[in-house]
């Protein structure tokens, strides 16, 4: 196989797992302060546009890509999402009370 | 412009810009306990292949989307080593005073 084509899957390997270690590290310490959301909305728009461009033209590797990236930052997201509720929740709720 | 193409073209900005928010968090807070070190080290890892891919092949968006991602993932990977090698150097010394 030529060089620069393995390279490419190599790339496409590496950028399909990034977000498995950090989805395992959350749902282990369920921890979310130090991710910044937009990071993990940008991710979430980026790939499903991917998805939807990849399926559309037939791109398996892309599309196989763009699916793992998505299966692991999706629940990385929701946590965030329902931390960032909860604490606002807590916020308002100190607020009534003082 | 053919939708797709368009659809395209949003993916590719929004995976682009993926770790700008993180940058900017990590440089204010200085935290870097809740990101994983193989989330980093994954995106760097694929994203160096993307490049010289890129490069080699004259893939244009392809290699200004890796660049953008590499400016934006190295200082977070480089701050996030730094903790972790100041946390190690901080036990060894309290076993070495223990």
């Amino acid at each position: 196989m030529d060089s620069i084509i393995l390279i490419g899957y190599i790339a496409s390997f590496f950028c399909s797992i990034t977000f498995v270690p950090q989805a395992i590290k959350t749902l282990k310490s369920r921890q979310t302060d130090d991710i910044a959301l937009n990071m993990l909305l940008f991710s979430f728009i980026g790939n499903s546009c991917w998805l939807i461009h990849a399926i559309s033209l037939g791109i398996t590797p892309l599309a196989l890509s763009a699916s793992m990236i998505l299966t692991f930052n999706t629940p990385i997201l929701i946590m965030k999402l329902s931390h960032m509720y909860k604490k606002r929740f807590t916020q308002i709720e100190l607020q009534v009370k003082a």
